[in-house]
């Protein structure tokens, strides 16, 4: 026990304690076990334990060790109920316990696969089958979907959209998504198909019940549309192998979750829901962040024609960033010298399921980090970027999202996602187009669509009253007896603190720069507050009407930035529960609840205050981005500024050709670095 | 003859030839030479001799090989006349000249070095110095700097603006710029020091004759502000050595300045002014850009006290990237198998002046280029990015810029500037604080500036007649009943083209995107125009007023984007001649001018067109870029839009531990990949 940091995810023993206690609760009801997850302690305990920790005293006493529990459990009354617990796993107690009357659990891939096979079994989609009368060879595939809120069905059971594609290859591994079917269908929480419609074909089309029987001229080459090996012509044979050797070893040092590297230090964490989470963050021994992680993903479809408005998902409310990230050993996904991490789940009883491998931890060398040239002597000094990369990889049907946090030697941490993997594709008639897709295949449509991510800082930047400062960069009045600016050339930097919780927005056009500043700790070199900025990723915000469910489901896509004080509870700015949610759970309406609640204090200054940041992309797919799109890479960055003395890399030891080897491409022969 | 390609810079030979053609022409005279450089073949012969290549009938008939040379004579009248010439070399004819009166060149060091020793040489300003009562073991630096225009005199002439600093430590690479002194001297053309004075060294101080001793509080420990090892305490150790092996060789092939790579073709060439530049850029063998190249880059201070407004450098116009690149050996700048290419200066007397290793050529593993698994079978396919960098590095005095053109192998570029060196300073008083600078050591002020580059994009994509498509993602109307968009999710995108030359914005709030199409091809699946669009890098605009010499000197500065016609002389959008030049001759300069002329064709729709984007940083120092900054990156995207018939790395081999030969941290044990 002693070994268990407060951050550290449950072990199995845990998980196994934690069941024990919740099947004595629900003795005789088999209860469906959604998920068993670490309680991250709260902030005000965890604060003094890592206190006690740094003076080497934790020991002394620490968190408790709490587990988050949530049943499916059948009630009396017929119906699923939700049930959420709090186990404290040493006392074998239940602390809490709330029914989540008209809320849904994630998604449940033994019930979506249920779901699957109680649809291609249903006689009505057989009978719509067969009038599609499809190619000679086809199988068809249907894949369920969470039911994107749209206000025309009652939201309180599940209901799953079935969405149809084929196969034309006898191949499991062929690409489906290239053959979409004009079929969909409804399977209802009690796994009855409740409705069969064929799908709008092209702009004008609505839903419609009478069957058309496939085009065949939408049957097209592979070539086209496979990106499996096995079905590829051979592959190009022009790349030459690249690989990274670390003779010596890697940099970093891990003793347990505890991550050491060129003066960082951090925990890594790792949940259900957001995946890669990192604790405690600090530089040479300061404190930086208490935490950071992914806490929304929302991939909002621009189709106006119904259904399609049914298609927009939270992948890590609805599906969990953590359930399903990849095994990253199957796949070459790192290069170099490889630390994974596992985790655990749960099975539906219960008990642990190993996930091998969902974390990787490596460096890369990452270009120059700085160089100067005195040209008075000709003598060059250049430094080379080492970086650490902490990913892991997410599969969310059709989609790959690949998240990385990476550290440098400058104090800088950079937040890469990438999204690749398959378009999610519609039907649409030869020769048609609409006005929110792109026709990337005969008879295939890759409707526009967003990916909008909130990345949750909680700072603790020197400490955990931290403020939001806002910095712009203004030109200096001309002209105006009172400034002096006689040649018009001055600018200066004007500043202004958060009050109150709220959203904000970026502006490029007046170098607005977001700092998370320490009010109480003064730079004494440039006497400005200590801080760190954010290096935003600059992104649309959600397109979809302000009273659409998309918007009232996904506050957080409103603003780019957010502040709010830090709550224990307050970790998923889209609320709680995303599945078939109706809004008004998320990050503004907490925000206005507090507002409007004189006893509640929303000041943000001096405070333990949370930024998220909402970025992303506005996806109107390409065809380059068919069948399997390159990887777009989007990139937050947090950066010191007036943290340190001075630049926390100058003692990062100079680029020698005895360390690098690199050698000349004509000749094999070492390069000749004239500073060795 | 042969073999040297129509845009080969001029080999030693050829610099040879013009400089005898043109001293024939200033017999006794003894003309300086500032510059001998190619003047590239005029677009139109270009484009016919390309196809004429392609087609293997390059022997027919290549575009004569023509030298701009640029000298300076002494004219009768003895003031220096500038006069630019082009030599046809093979004809061994003067086939164009121009006397440039009130022009100047661009930086000529041996005479900066001249004004040093005049300056520091000078009687009063030695006075000057023994009045500031230094400490002990100091020597002053002299740093001379171009005058940028700030309309307080005469420009026809050079006048140098000469800073001061000074050395502590005796050593020759001890930072000076961290003792910045509060003297400054002002140098005539002919040598002579025509001021000197004290600088202002608080917000309310003016330019004052009476000296002030050098207050001995600003002598700070060395280890704030040096960055040379031999200074420096002990480098860090922790970082273990990281090597790049490619055990089968590089995948790129060059044939003299020919580079293959991954479908790629492009050939290198170099200037003195714009350092690299890229031609003929093709993938697969399709055209997509005539030319690539960095145009020019504009520093202007933000301090808005004289004389502090004449800092304001156009490092291509005024130094030239290609005269300042460094050489790239002399500092392990890149890992790997590497290429360097070198390039051909000339002296002042017209000597071939060699510039070993200006630009290297390696590759570079970029993470994940594409992944996806299959949910149903598990299985996954990953496909490594192998991008080809070519990079050159330049030293502007204090400052150092790394440029980098990216190829990747979906056919995408990305151009990656990156800053770094050390903060140009000035004096403060100890406790004094300015609007518009950072004290980044006791008595030393690091100003606030801006850094804004323009790159200009001559496309030529799958022909020389573009145009430039502007589109926007907007929603759909809701609540309009003539418009379907029922649930209000609803978006489309709206494009408009542009028609005439003219500036642009950018607007991510409307995810505004810039696309480079040929109307004239059309891609056959999602029947659009081909294209390639750009990823800009959002950043603020010139902060100096419109009326200022800043701005008037430094046109393109005013929009993030441009579109002119191509003319073969228009490669410079701050104009040809930036030295002291007082406005009127930049990009919006020449669009008004032709907007205005009748005869004018200013359409830049289906026409050979030119884009140039203004990217760049407001920098306000903080502590962590002193004393030499890590590296602030600021990167471009090109990418294909419709352009391919699919993902262009589709046929890219997946990823395996075989050639990858990646480890497990903990056991050394090979990395096991199911793939395999």
């Amino acid at each position: 026990m002693s070994d268990t940091h407060p951050f550290d995810p449950l072990s199995p023993k845990e998980i196994i304690q934690a069941t024990k206690a919740v099947k004595q609760l629900f003795q005789g009801q088999c209860p469906n076990f959604r998920v068993i997850t670490l309680k991250e302690p709260p902030k005000q305990e965890m604060i003094a334990f890592l206190e006690r920790e740094r003076l080497g005293q934790s020991h002394i006493s620490r968190p408790a060790r709490i587990a988050f529990v949530q049943v499916i459990v059948r009630a009396d009354h017929g119906a699923n109920e939700l049930t959420e617990l709090l186990v404290d796993i040493n006392r074998d107690a239940i602390v809490h316990r709330e029914v989540l009357t008209g809320k849904h659990s994630f998604i449940d891939s033994a019930y979506m696969k249920a779901v699957e096979n109680a649809c291609i079994s249903d006689e009505r989609v057989q009978l719509e089958i067969k009038k599609l009368k499809l190619p000679e060879g086809a199988s068809v595939v249907v894949e369920p979907w969470a039911y994107a809120t749209d206000g025309m069905n009652d939201m309180s059971e599940r209901t799953s959209m079935c969405w149809f594609y084929m196969r034309l290859l006898d191949n499991p591994d062929a690409n489906y998504y290239a053959y979409p079917l004009d079929l969909c269908a409804e399977v209802s929480e009690q796994l009855t198909v409740t409705k069969v419609y064929h799908l709008p074909s092209s702009e004008n089309e609505r839903v419609r019940q009478e069957a058309r029987p496939y085009d065949p001229c939408k049957v097209h080459s592979s070539a086209m549309s496979e990106y499996h090996p096995s079905i590829r012509p051979s592959p190009r044979t022009t790349t030459k192998p690249y690989q990274v050797v670390q003779p010596e070893g890697a940099t970093f040092t891990t003793q347990g979750n505890l991550v050491t590297w060129e003066k960082w230090t951090m925990r890594v964490g790792f949940n259900y829901r957001e995946g890669l989470t990192l604790h405690d963050i600090r530089y040479d021994g300061r404190s930086l962040f208490y935490r950071l992680s992914l806490s929304e993903m929302f991939v909002p479809y621009g189709d106006p024609r119904a259904p399609f408005p049914r298609k927009a998902a939270f992948d890590l409310g609805n599906d969990g960033a953590g359930i399903n990230a990849n095994n990253l050993s199957l796949g070459c996904d790192c290069l170099g010298l490889i630390k994974y991490f596992d985790a655990w789940h749960n099975t539906s009883s219960g008990e642990p399921l190993n996930m091998p491998n969902v974390v990787c931890c490596h460096e890369q060398d990452d270009g120059i980090l700085w160089k100067h040239t005195n040209f008075r002597t000709g003598n060059a000094v250049v430094v080379r970027s080492r970086i650490l990369v902490l990913q892991t990889i997410i599969t969310v049907s059709n989609y790959e999202y690949i998240f990385a946090f990476h550290f440098g030697q400058d104090a800088s941490i950079h937040y890469e996602v990438q999204a690749t993997g398959i378009l999610s594709t519609a039907p649409i008639n030869i020769g048609d187009n609409v006005g929110y897709g792109t026709v990337v295949a005969p008879g295939v449509l890759a409707p526009y669509h967003q990916h909008l991510f909130s990345l949750r800082i909680d700072p603790a930047i020197d400490g955990v009253a931290n403020s939001l400062q806002v910095e712009e960069s203004h030109p200096l009045p001309f002209g105006d007896p009172s400034i002096h600016n006689p040649f018009g050339v001055g600018y200066t930097t004007k500043s202004s603190i958060v009050d109150v919780e709220g959203g904000l927005d970026l502006d490029f056009n007046k170098n607005r720069t977001f700092k998370i500043i320490n009010e109480a700790k003064t730079n004494p070199i440039t006497d400005t507050p200590v801080g760190f900025k954010l290096v935003p990723c600059y992104s649309q915000m959600l397109l979809a009407h302000p009273e659409s469910f998309h918007a009232r489901r996904s506050e957080y896509t409103k603003h780019a930035i957010w502040v709010t004080r830090y709550n224990d509870d307050e970790f998923f700015p889209a609320g709680r529960h995303t599945m078939q949610s109706l809004g008004g759970e998320g990050i503004s309406s907490t925000i206005a609840r507090r507002r409007n609640d004189p006893d509640c204090d929303t000041s943000v200054r001096n405070e333990d205050i949370v930024i998220w940041h909402t970025f992303g992309s506005t996806h109107n797919p390409r065809i380059e981005d068919w069948p399997v799109m390159p990887s777009e890479k989007m990139v937050v960055g947090l950066k010191p500024v007036n943290f340190f003395a001075g630049n926390p890399s100058l003692d990062v030891a100079v680029s020698t050709q005895v360390d690098n080897k690199s050698s000349l491409v004509d000749t094999a022969e070492p390069v000749v670095c004239c500073s060795e």
